[in-house]
């Protein structure tokens, strides 16, 4: 079976693990005050063209999410975010067990508006019992979305103002970063959202690292005592280099991206095999995971040879389903999912 | 100004207080382990034909809701609520507060179905990644809904079922319970209630007391260490009687039941006057809170003499709105707005 | 039996009744914001001398507690206490159910001392894993204290100087505030505890009240978005009036004080009998709570007529016990008791 | 410099990166549903004659003791620790930021005792008002203690016997466990451990993994739905197969066993240096910390050369500190410190 049902199938990308090899016996600081976890954070500053950033370095998505939710927010206070969002589903129930409310709204691919959140807020603030629901605070994005979808330039602008009107963070999930920055059609790069947001991360983990997230704290309301809840939380690794480490290799002469790029070319490669069939796509993705709508016969001889996710039926013939390359995805494997596809 | 606007204006029935003043000097113990509490216990104990259901007294609804949830849940489980649930969106996420999502469903006229949470659960275990989406434990309903709603003896029977299946509470928020006992048309008694709900509170605040709601735990796992999670959340009243005797006195002899009566039929009176004018009703409603849809102009004449909760625009010209009567409500300020009601 | 156990076993000062038997079926607004809570609340800041001071009606004092300490500390923040403290030791957990840690030093005779916190809050920042521990960021200390003594104004200046030195809180618990204003030697007044805390309040439940504590915020900080908190954790009381009305009634012609005199006086009685009969007293304490040391023969004697609390066992003959009187407390009992203690 | 001041300055042991290396590129599922995951839980399974255990990998110390803690306790329940216990003083508030009271008693060589949890839980359930006072509900040890100390198996088996006497669970941290299993003078095992326990962890991160560690969770009655709370807390690794892979390299052969026996000889050498040169030890230690109480100037000296870590002022000559070995630890840097210790 050859697998495209997630992007976190290997290890890392294998210089990573050379590095590890090279440094393994020296002897550094614990939690994150060596000189690789320095050298990372000072390369991240860089290449946001953020000096004053804080920059931390945590092990997964969830724990990245609930820290800092938990760092920005009062007991009051709520995250809005889609529907979709990886922290209203998918992380049973991290951010409630912070003691926040995730303020869900109707996604649109993956998407809320600025003018949704507009819209939220200004109901909210004109409601004559606003202090009996939960106040609006904070606004969670994550892009490239859990379908794939990116935010546009002129979206994450938008949303910044109507933040700053209602004095709330805005918040960028970026477990897939990369996959998103070096998308066809992108027009992000990383001081847009360094500008944009008040906290977003680069994912490591599902491109091409072992493990790791690498959280930007532009905001200094943010940055104050963070690494008090980085303890707290459970997320301060003791061999904090690790972390230091793999994203020094990944960020300082390019990997992350060129790693990014080789996923989404792949992608795009499903996406086109699919749309020469005539499948339908359920969102229009331009990233590594691709959501094509199959007929139930195709779908189940695909099923003998490869792994993929099912994304739901969408009529009594037909379903979605998520095929999902990463860093270390083999041409070959695309290549002969692509003969398959034309030939079924 | 005359005021329809909620069901707690006024203090409480004089009788309360009468029995506070004869009582006020007796030397008791506290924090409910007194004689009034224990009297009221035993009698909502008979009410309820449920000898064995603990009984406990809080002072309102969202103290009420938060004690029983925080009591019954794990961290990773939430509560199935109609999204107008109560504490869906009026109680400044209390729930989350105590680490539990609430699950919300979409609502037909303030109320959920069997059926919804049947295709709820369904579909959550089916799920491969359940473990990483709250698992659904209880069903949280009002009833009346927070738009005067009522679930008959059939819904219940049917909500029940689907939560043996599904190992799930039945909590039954009644802070307007009288109110939907005392409704025509309803086919729900205590004993029903006792027999359908793991736990279910009767409302005291909006129904003729100065304050309080009785929670009876019907359910033994629910029962353990309860009056710690009170004392915890703050609910422990040092003079624990003043709610024991409350109670008593509004069951003893049914004037809690005359109180609900007298209020439903004083708001069926403005219903009947609203439907006799021609203005459609929001939702159907039997009991103490009625929702008619007012064209502008007739809205803005009556504001001028009366109090009434805004509810809602429904097109250019038209708003519903919320009028509300209680056990305080005099039937000349009703025959007043009746009568200006026609006259519009 | 006569009870001495505690200082909540009657309902209210019939003052406080009969206003409310006044008032009953006025319509106010609910959740605090009627007349009778904007009167009480301007009385309040004027005793208090503090016109730019928030003031808020909660229910019970363990209440009062979890709401300040929720709203003031972030995740990573504690409050130092001592380890007689009510929130230490007799809430059920209630403020570890927010999320924060009690900071215990040992107390002496109730108290702890700006030496102690001086020290403590010295090591901490010295410490260079300071991030791996809670942060102190709240002082919180009873006065009168659980056994009876009281803070003196340097006390209270030297505690603000440590909290300022170090930017922490100073949160007083007054649960039973009129006693220690009332009492004899006590050199400090409200305009003073508004000076020297950020946080405190005034209690009701033990003064006189039916229920009731009326929390003063003097820190700007501590203010925003009171309300949200007081609503989240259940306290928001529907019909706020009776929180207002009570403090109003006992606090604008100085019924207040005058019951405090009154219990205190009553104490100093029991406390001289003690002394003549040779009883050591556990702690020197000057308000309604008496601590003698009692021979088990006497103390078993005493116990035929008289409820009080065992307050440990000294040593193999000799028990301390608590004696407690109120603004309820009779002469006639106490006049009773002093000559039975003679006579013993 | 050479490093003594923990034992988690180097990486992994060069036999793991091997086997990361050697299946860096297989594809397998993700949290810990891989079957290396799979191998080591059967493995550790055996070693502990607990055919019945749940085994799960988690990253941290930390994460592990929150994440027990959260799903063994209900709201009201806490954990009776050594108040040096790491829970109590350094996890930033770890425990209490899920909701619980860490109820700390009197620490004797870092470890406390069956008769003292005995007298905690007699005194706590004679009290009259237990309700108002957090529940014992769990002990928590560590063994190796914070100090280098170690249980007996006479005193596990005291502490089994007073836990089921008060329902209550017990829990071992061993984050530094393999360091007690191998020193001199243990009578302890894997089966004792698993016997007595209700859940305890080998730790990895201490002992020669990159990180991790093992939770064996005995008792059934914490087993259920563990995993949903290992993702609510954020500790479910996405490739969850790097923790499977470590425990396996580590236990397959007895790797674990022979790095701590290494540690603890080092360690051993150290201490007879300093016995020899008379000075004193702060507690008796057989494992991998070791605690003399050194002169200031002899302290002075050796700072130049090693790190190490103070632990204290002893007098006003005199300061404790900590020599701490490790599975990396080389043979020459300790010989060279026993060297300049006897040349001091």
């Amino acid at each position: 079976m050859i697998r495209f049902n997630c992007d976190y199938s290997e290890g890392a990308h294998p210089r990573i693990l050379q590095r590890l090899q090279e440094t393994n016996l020296e002897q550094t600081a614990g939690y994150g005050e060596d000189p690789y976890c320095q050298q990372a954070r000072d390369l991240i500053r860089n290449l946001c063209q953020a000096p004053k950033a804080q920059v931390h370095f945590l092990v997964g998505g969830t724990q990245a999410n609930l820290t800092v939710i938990a760092a920005a927010l009062r007991p009051h206070q709520g995250a809005i975010a889609a529907d979709t969002g990886h922290i209203n589903i998918h992380e049973s129930g991290a951010i409630e067990a912070t003691g926040h409310k995730v303020l869900a709204l109707p996604n649109r691919d993956g998407k809320i508006t600025a003018e949704q959140v507009q819209a939220y807020c200004e109901a909210y603030w004109a409601d004559a019992t606003y202090e009996h629901m939960v106040q609006p605070k904070m606004v969670y994005i994550s892009s490239p979305t859990e379908v794939g979808t990116l935010y546009t330039r002129e979206e994450l602008q938008a949303l910044r103002q109507v933040c700053d009107r209602y004095r709330m963070y805005l918040f960028l999930d970026g477990a897939r970063l990369g996959y998103g920055l070096a998308a066809q059609g992108n027009d992000v790069d990383l001081p847009t959202l360094a500008q944009c947001c008040d906290a977003f991360y680069l994912g490591g983990t599902k491109q091409g690292a072992l493990f790791g997230e690498a959280v930007v704290l532009t905001n200094p309301a943010l940055q104050e005592d963070f690494r008090y809840l980085i303890k707290q939380r459970g997320g301060m690794l003791a061999k904090g280099r690790l972390l230091g480490l793999q994203f020094l290799t990944l960020l300082e002469d390019g990997l992350y991206f060129a790693l990014s790029r080789h996923a989404d070319q792949l992608a795009m490669e499903i996406r086109r095999a699919c749309q020469e069939k005539g499948y339908p796509l359920l969102v229009e993705s331009t990233t590594n995971q691709q959501f094509p709508i199959l007929p139930d016969g195709d779908l189940e001889k695909l099923q003998q040879k490869y792994e993929f996710s099912p994304w739901g039926r969408v009529d009594e013939t037909h379903q979605a389903v998520r095929f999902c390359t990463s860093w270390a995805t083999r041409e070959e494997d695309v290549q002969q999912l692509v003969a398959d596809i034309r030939a079924l």
